[in-house]
Parts: C-alpha cells; sequence; structure tokens
C-alpha cells in the first residue's frame, strides 16, 4: 500500500531504484486538455540527478514515455500511463551493505515492515520514485493552468543555517531557476552554494527549507474537517523523502502572535473579497480563500555521509561503515520541483472535488 | 467531502456546533476489544469546554452515546456509531455576524464553496467537530494498547512566546493533567497560565504548540511514497482547526542540521535494534522505527478576539465588527487529547494495515 | 467494514436490528437542494415493516431525524446525519438460538468472521440496516431529479414461479403503489398475493425479483473499466440482503441471442442520439447511453421458516430448530424501494463523477 | 476514474488497444510469496487472441514484463509494475468509422463522457484492458493458493443456446483446458463449437455463460452491508466487457425456489462446520461460509457482425456501416481465465481485509 494519492486526480506510482523503470499512472485527468510534452520533459529535468556540479552524478536522461490516455495532443479523460527508464543505476556500491542498516536511511524499517527488502539503491524507498511525482505533477500543473489560471512556484529559503527569507509575493520562476541553488535572492544564493560545496568537502551533507507558492487558486478548494487543504498539502509534502517539517502561512510563528496580530482583515478590492495581510496562507478554515497559498517544507539532511559510522547488522552485531554510491551532499535544490509538483497534485484534486459539487459554477464558465 | 479518515480504522463524522448532535461512525474495529466505556468519556472530558477558567464558559456535557457495534461489552468488528448531543448552542450572539465574513474564520470560505454557509456557531466549520475525533480516538487507543501495548501522551510545549521544551522521554500524563494548561513542566505552566490570564484581560488570544509522543509503537507501521507515517500523521494533525505547522522528529530544526549530527546510530539493546539518538522521531523512510514517535503541531491564535475589526460583508461592503459568543482565549490545552486522538487513529489504521499484509508475524502471537 | 458505498455521494451506516437505532451519514451532497423531508419519509414508509397483512407484523415508525448537513431546508455541501430509531425490537424470539446456526442467514459466517456474533435479531446482518439505504437513496433521488431530472421506478416482476413481463416503458409508480405486492401488472399482482397468502399457510416462504428503471439519465455517466455503470449496480444490488441475482438490459437472456439480434442500431430523434431498440439497457461499454437504463434483481426466499429445519450449534452439535420472531414470507415487495435507493444512489455517486471531469457541460448549464 | 479496483490488494490499470502499452499496478501483495512468472504467463496465453480458429487473429504475443516488486523471485511487498507490449494493432480498419457510432459499442458514450474519443481499436473501451486483468489476477491467484489454498477454476456453461449444466463441483481445470471452447462436458463442447464455426460462417456472434468455482476459500470472508462477497464478485464481473448478468449460487433460479427448498442445512463433517447443500453457492450474509464459491456470468454477443447496419455518425446523419477489423464470433472461451482472474482479485482483497481484522487468527497459523 501506499502507492497512491489523490480522490479524483489520481496517481499510483512503481518502482524501485535499481529496477528496469519507474512509472505512474495518472487517473481523472479532465478530457480536451492539450499536453505540452516538452513541459513535462521540463520538469524533469529540473528534477534531474547529474546535471549540477552540487548534485549526484548519476546521470539519467529521465526520459518520460506517455503510453496511454492522450489521443493527438489532447487528454482523452482515461488514465494516464508514464514509464521512465533507469539508465544508470549502481547496485555494486550497495552490496556491502546489503545486510547492515545505513543510518536514517529505510534499510532497518523496510527489513521491519516486509521481512526483507530489495537493497539495491534503497529499493523502493529510494528519492528516485519522485520522477513520477514530477511527472504527474507537471499534467496536474497543466490542468490547473487550463482550467483556473493557477500558477505554482517553489524556491529554496533555506540551506543549513543560510536563511533567505524571501517574500512570497516577489518570488518569479525565472529568478529561481537563474541560481544554481535555486534560491531566488543572489546573496544568499551564493552564500548557500559556498556553504554546499564546503560541507561536501567535510564529506558530510546540509538539509534545508523549500517554500512555494500557488497564486490564482479560486476561493472554494479543500473540504471541512479532515480533507482541509492544509491537511492534504501537509500530507503530500511529508510524503516526501527527507521531509521533516511542514508549514501553512504563518506556521509555527503563528503560534507566538496574538489574535490581533494574526488575523488578517478583509477587504473588497479588484471585485473580489481579499485579505490585507496573509498570515492564513490563503487559507482558512481549511479551504482556499483566493489569496495566495503559501506553504514551507523542511528537509533533513542527506542520510548518506561519507565518513564512518556505528550501525548493525540484520543479526544485530555491531558494524562500522562508510556508504559509498553517488549521493547529493544537500537536496533541496532539486526538491524545488517536487514540492511544486506535490503542491500541483492536491490543488488539482481539490479543483476536480469542487466542480463534482459545484459543477463550473465557481469558476464563472 | 471530507467527513471521512482512514482506510481501515475508518472514522466518519456529522455534525454543526449548534445543530441537535454531533456524531460518528469508527468503521474497521478489530473484533473481541473490551472497551472502556469510562475511559473514552474521560477523553472527552478532557476537551470539553467550561471545564476551566482558561476556557470557553459553553457547557456541554458530551456524554456520548454508543448506538452500535459493542456486544455484552465488546467490540463486535461491526461499524461502531457515537452519538453527543449538543446542549448548550446559543445562536443569537451569531445572528448579527450572519452577513458578515469574521477576520482568520471559515465564513467567506465556506460562503466561497458552498454558496451559502449555516452561520450559527461556525457550523461545520466549528471546532466541535473534534468532539467526534476525540470520541473515536479514544477507542483507537485501546485498541492501540489491546494489539500491541502503545500508549501516547501529548502535552502543552509552548503558549505564545513562553515555550517549555520539555523531553519526551520524561513527559508523563499526571504531570500533564496536573498542570491546568496541560505543561507538564511546573513553571513553564505558571507563566503561561499568567500569559493567557493576561491576554484574556486584554480581550486578545494566543497560539501555542501541543508536542505528542507515541511509546511502544512496533516497527515496521506506515507505507511507501504517499502513505508514509510522517505524512499521514501531518494530515491528521493539519486538519485539526486552527493548525498551521506540523513536525516530526527534530522537524525544522533538521534543516539546519548537518548529516553527521542528525543521524542516529543503530545499535542493539535489550534484544532488539535501537537507535541512540532519536532525532528521526521513530520514523525511518516513512516507517517506524520502534523508537518514541515524537510530532509537534503549531496553532494559530483563536481568530475571534473581542476588539474592533475591519471586515466585508456578503455584498462586499466595508463593516466593522466586534465578535461575541463564548470563546478561548488559547485553545491548546484543549488540543491535547485532540492531538492525541488524531495521533491514535493514524497509528491505529497503520496497525491494520501492517497485520493485512503481515498477518500477525510482526507482533509476534 | 463494508459499511461504506459512493465515491462521491457516499453513504455511511451503522446499526444492528435491535440496538438503539440505526443511522447513516451522507458525504459530498451538493450545497443549495431543496430537501423534502416528507419524501424521504414517504420511502421509508413504503419500506416499513407492518404495514401490509403480508409483511412482518413488526412495528417501525422509522421516523427519521436530520441531525445536520440542511440549514433553512437547504442541503449545506456538508455531512448530512440521518438518525431512525429502533422501537420494536424484541429480542427474546432469538435467545434460544443464540447459540445455534440458523440455515442460511449469517449467524454461522458471523461467527467465523469475527469470533462471536451479537444474536439480537440478526444484529448488523439483519436486512434492518436497508431502512438507512432507502433515506440516504430518497436524497440521492431528489439530487438526480434536480440537477438532471433523472426518475427512478421499481416494481415486483416475480414472485415464486409468478412473472409479470411488465414492460419497463410502461410502469408508473402509480400503478405499482396500487399493488400490494407492487406487481404493476394487476392480474399478476393478485396471483402473487394468492401465492403469498398460500405460502404463508404453509409455514414456508417465497423469492421473487424486482426490476428498476432510470428514465432521463445523461449519457456520460459511469467509468471505464473497472466503475462501469452496471458495475457499480450490480454491486449496490448484490449487496442488498437475500439478492443472488443481477441483469442489465437483457440479461442473461442475451447469452442466447445472435449479435444482430442484440445490437442497437443508432437513430437521430427529438435532437439527440438514440437507439431503436434497448437491448443494452441504457448502458454500453459500462457508461450510460441516455436511454432508460433497466436492471433485474433476483431475491431468493426467506430464510426464517417456521418448520422444523436440521442444523448444528456453535459446539457443532447437531440440532434441531423452529425458529420463531417477525419475518415476511416474501420480501420483494418490500425490496422495491431498497433497490431503487441503490439505484438511485450509484447514479448520483456518476452524476457527481461526470461533473468533476466536465464541470456542467455535459448537463447545458 | 475506474481503472482502480481493489481495497488493500488493489490493481490500477492504463492502455488503448492500439496505444503502445497496456500496463497495471498492483498494490498491496504481501511481501515474501515466491511468484510464478511462468503460471502469470500461462494466464495471459489461455487469455490471447490468434490461437484458435474459433478467436480473433489479431497476434498478440503478450508477453508480460515485471518492473517492479519483485525481488530473487519474491513479493517485496510494494507496488509490483506490469507491462504488456501491444505488437499488432491495425488501426486502418477503424478510420472508416472515426466519426460514426458502431451499434453496441461505446464510440456513442465516450463522446458523450469524455467529448471525443480515441476510436483506434476502440482505444481505452476495448477488451483488450483485459490483459491488466489476468495479469493481476494471476498473481492473486498465487497470492490465494499460497496464504489459504484456494484455487478458482472457471468454464463456459453456454454458449447462444447450447447449455452444458456441468456439475461445479465435478468440473476440472484439465477438463476444460482439453475443450476449445472450455467447456469440460465433451457433447456440450462439441456442440458449442460447431454452433460457432455456422454463426461465424453467417457474419454473426454469439453470447454465453461462464461459470466459475472457487474451493478452499476460508469461512470469515466478506463484509457486512456495502462490500459483501457476492456485491464485490457481481461489480467484478459486471465490469467485464459484454457482461450484462451475474448470478451467486442458485442465482435467479432461486426466485422460484420456496424457502424450505433453497436453505441449506448445516452439518458437522470433517471437523469443520459444512452445509449438506450448496444453493448459497458458498456465501451466507453476504460472507463466505467455506463451502464453494460459485458464480455465473452472462455475456451479451459480439457487438462487431459483419452485415450491414443502420447507425449514425456524430453529427446525427443516417449512416449504413459494415464493420471490419479482428473480432471474436464469441468471446466466452477467452473469457474463462478474465472471469477466473477477476473472481481470484476480489477473493484476494477480502483475504487481506480478515487478515486486518483478524491477524492470522482464522487462517490457524
Amino acid at each position: 500500500m501506499g502507492s497512491s494519492t489523490g480522490r479524483l486526480f489520481s496517481v499510483t506510482t512503481f518502482g524501485e531504484s535499481h529496477g528496469p523503470a519507474m512509472g505512474a499512472i495518472v487517473e481523472g485527468c479532465p478530457p480536451g486538455i492539450m499536453l505540452d510534452l516538452d513541459a513535462i520533459q521540463e520538469e524533469l529535468d529540473r528534477r534531474r540527478p547529474g546535471v549540477s556540479a552540487l548534485s549526484s552524478p548519476r546521470k539519467e536522461p529521465d526520459q518520460v514515455q506517455i503510453l496511454s490516455g492522450v489521443f493527438e495532443g489532447k487528454t482523452t479523460g482515461t488514465a494516464i500511463g508514464l514509464l521512465i527508464a533507469n539508465k544508470d543505476a549502481d547496485s555494486s556500491s550497495y552490496a556491502p551493505f546489503s545486510d547492515v542498516y545505513r543510518p536514517s536511511h529505510a534499510d532497518y524499517t523496510y527489513d521491519a515492515k516486509y521481512g526483507f527488502r530489495d537493497w539495491r539503491g534503497g529499493g523502493r524507498s529510494s528519492a528516485r520514485e519522485t520522477v513520477c511525482r514530477v511527472a504527474a505533477g507537471a499534467i496536474a500543473r497543466q490542468v490547473l493552468s487550463t482550467l483556473a489560471g493557477v500558477n505554482v512556484v517553489g524556491w529554496v529559503d533555506q540551506v543549513g543555517s543560510v536563511v533567505s527569507n524571501s517574500d512570497p509575493d516577489e518570488v518569479s520562476r525565472q529568478a529561481v531557476e537563474a541560481s544554481e541553488v535555486r534560491c531566488p535572492n543572489p546573496d544568499a544564493s551564493a552564500e548557500m552554494e559556498g556553504l554546499i560545496r564546503e560541507v561536501r568537502g567535510q564529506k558530510d551533507t546540509l538539509g534545508g527549507v523549500v517554500r512555494c507558492v500557488a497564486r490564482g487558486v479560486p476561493p472554494g478548494l479543500g473540504d471541512p474537517v479532515f480533507d482541509k487543504l492544509e491537511a492534504d498539502l501537509a500530507k503530500a509534502c511529508l510524503s516526501l523523502p527527507a521531509a521533516k517539517g511542514f508549514e501553512s502561512g504563518a506556521g509555527f510563528s503563528a503560534a507566538s502572535m496574538r489574535g490581533s496580530q494574526h488575523n488578517d482583515p478583509f477587504m473588497f478590492s479588484d471585485e473580489r473579497v481579499q485579505t490585507t495581510t496573509n498570515h492564513s496562507g490563503g487559507i482558512q478554515g481549511g479551504i482556499s480563500n483566493g489569496m495566495d497559498i503559501v506553504i514551507s517544507v523542511g528537509f533533513k539532511p542527506v542520510a548518506t555521509i561519507f565518513t564512518d559510522q556505528q550501525t548493525v547488522d540484520n543479526q544485530g552485531d555491531a558494524r562500522t561503515i562508510r556508504p559509498r554510491g553517488r549521493h547529493d551532499p544537500c537536496v533541496v535544490a532539486r526538491a524545488v520541483p517536487i514540492v511544486e509538483a506535490a503542491m500541483a497534485l492536491v490543488l488539482c484534486d481539490h479543483l476536480l472535488r469542487q466542480r463534482a459539487i459545484r459543477g463550473d459554477e465557481v469558476f464563472g464558465s
């Protein structure tokens, strides 16, 4: 279980890091959407390893094949099959650890859960699975854009102790992509790059924070009680590899604010209801209010460090290991398109839910 | 949509704040569990308003009726119907705001979503719905305890700017319940109480942070990719009213740690695999590793403040409002049993999922 | 598990025959539908026992309470809580059989599944659960009628060996309700009544067939592959107590037809695509084609007969039993509103699914 | 929507008849099951076109590739990706009908649902999708066999008006496979073959009935109310292309039986509770009782006949068409492995559900 997400716009994935291929089935895509295949590939390229001096040297072309659900360029409304081959898998560096539990990896928990595991490249627990999220998310982005004019932009706001504090209102994809670490603030970006190089030299790793904003979201998305928009966004983000924290709007900082500071006064402007501030991050009572939706995701440092670590093997015997393999010293730059995809999948699902109960009323068509 | 949660141990709820009753259906409960009804009522009493000088004066006995699924004291394995009457609803203080959008409440978003709303007491968006989570969670806690010896304890770790930093290893329910604000650290507790009284005097409100630990969780709970244990916990917590942030283990602080600091070395101790530190918060690769599971939930300040606020009505006209009604100045003390319930529901669901794929193998019976 | 149905318009139920109450939560109902509560009660009255000399003498007023989800007469879009009290439960006639397996009842299978059972009145396995389907189905009917002009009419087409063969094009609710056995053909109706009285005198029971037609269904409802409209209708009908067979359109008789006989030629008439015959029963490729949807459900004879039967008890010892309690000699007349409700629930769910992917395009708004 | 089935053992599929490939993701498979890949391929070969003079000449090797979820021959417990290439698609015979609605095909309903359609080979509505069900079902069969000793055997019991009436207790796979039409009764088999050849010569087509028995099913599978075992079997079978009827046990014939004839007396034999007759078809109250589960599925005649037919095009203009393409005159022989697969998928899902609530208690391990 666990390989499916979404109630109406749903995605089911398969694939291990060192198997022949990764794949996904996207269900519930409305028919008649012109799919820009280059735009899908572009998102995969943004996630791809081996493109930056700062990321893993594994070379994967990550060329996506669309096997169904598209006819004469348009979505047919039926299941979309996606396939992405694994070309550059190298299991040899994992073989010495097939019976050992690498610290803060999923080796032990997979053994505990399933009784044994595919140890090659981390198997199903590998972050390589995110290639499917990004491909499916790229379709979701096109649906959101076509049906409702929604746009999603993410960026790196923190690497280790370097914080950018970029203003969500100001961040543009152009500025994000101009930075090798995907931080739109040039000063912070330079500092982050320097830190990554330094820590890589120490054979150590870094964590960080990715923020993401969705603009143009119509009011009314999200469901009461258990399926609040924030709840589904939190689940989508905490299901990302290495994610350990999530915030919506003011997040944890709201805990130390007074109601009089945090409340967002309403005003009527541009022919619609808006708020003068946006501490709520575009969501009130779990439902979008038409303001920008702003989220943050905190990532722990990469677990694979290249120095000696204490652990045990599957017999419980103490072992000292020094991992090998190809790993990023810091994943947050590559995590940007992944967080964007996760956010887009949730929004797209809730857009369709809202259509189910209201038809197209709320979208003015 | 939105009123159901859980895949195997599932809960579906209904009810508005000022309707005749709240209710829930708990499905998937294993048969043969002796249900301690007093323990269920005790959890409801912990959540109940009107019991502390620091909480809303609304008086609700919150007496739960079990309408099905239990026979001769034991769960039958079939659907459990729960009903909790609303006794002390008073809609009069809401009437003046039936056409106005109270800032940072769900008034506007419900209108946007549904075209109109039940404005009495916030209708479906009222935090009163959590009474159902607590009742269902109390059943989940008994299932967890009976089948796997799992125990869940939550506490208030922050109110406004007062932080307790209690050690998750040390917190006991007894210490928590000894404090009116449910903070096990007596000094911090006293300071929090003082702050709440002060802010209430200013007709303002406070937010805070609840932490929660689950002890005795067997390794192997959680599913790869989309249904990681952290993901489901994050969803459960961000679906709580006023929740704006979630952390698992080291959470956002992991973002500024190095891999060499954050990684949890494995050791073999007490005849099982353990880690020497627990920055992972008991979850690795989205699956429990047998260590304590530790989460944090950040809550924004209560939206209802008793001073003038700027807003608009449903015609878009500017209005100044000063809300009335019965509200807590700070909800976090009452949120403790709610977060515990949310956590218990997720763990119980994943316990059953794990039984589905492994039978009882992993629990040694 | 098993107490929920529907993906978008969903129903979750609870309740045992001899518990305090039955109940349901209806989720996903579009907002703004004026609910006619009398019409809901009327459907419950049609299903009610004790109203005909031909049915069980158990007297249940079956007064439905709506506890949430309706405000000022209109659905709010949030969960609708329904409660129906059990007033006339009498467990005394079941006590002698608490350790015995009544033939062709669910006594043994519930023991096998859950380890023990609530034996009072059949517990959760009692057909009394259908009261919830009828109430929820009555809401679905109003949604279908309001949003798409769909109308559902069922009738008894067979009792024992007496077959009516009524023409689905001609059957009216008025004609159905004019017959005590709900057969619109007066001759067959009289014969059926006579047969039921005769068999009741023999302390024996009868089965029969209910047919049902949905008129005005827009083309396009149903999903490819696993969720074909016929598939969901079949599931809804085979989940009814005592149901053992299902047919769509020509059903099993299609098996002995040639393609040239069975195929329905298309024509263009009344400004829409129609077929000149309707062997398909309004569904092609699992999707509605705008013609009347016609289904049949076969019911086995009531299991409770009032003569001696051989069986075993829960120790495996042979026992002879002669059941007591209040039971219908033939359930099919009361099954008519139940089959209608089952059909309405499926159609309503698929109507919302179609809105999710197409907005309101297909309904011409 | 519609491309997923199963709650715990779930299958999601994609693929159009004339696209590059068909595929499926099987989720929830317990870990550690030795998968016999040859047995999977054998089931696909049984379904394959082009192997009999009586079936479509389309030549598809239907070689299945397993892309994930299996390691060193054993299931890992994670998602199993399956891929089957389409090799012999020929869209040229469909081109003349791209704007016409072939009678009793899904051309019109897909246009009505989605606004347009992939007309090549029927697109998503093609029966070619069943290749995925058979592959996934072959895995389910191995899980059922390994965990619970369950075995599934189907056969053709009727072709056109030729009925075999084979005894479910007696049918063996060997006898079934010895017949070109998969009817274990040699006389009926010969007659069926003759009829198929005759009707093919008339450019017409035939329907028929497939029956299927599951042996060794433990008591206790199936859920109350909506997810009765019969209900899920009915849905699985009515979702098969061309299926129009479903029966469990005595089916529609039960409608004309008396309770005293239909009831199955219990006895204690071979150290377990059994029934002396099996009119219930192994299911009581929607839950398996340990006796053989027996179902029947009625199929309409193949819609593609090779004579002139009246229809309309997508402008509503009258057209006369004479279809081309490669089609079976009668599908029921090829439907046997498909019905078996459908039944196996349902049983496997319910086996895991039962483990979730009871652990392995009921299976004695």
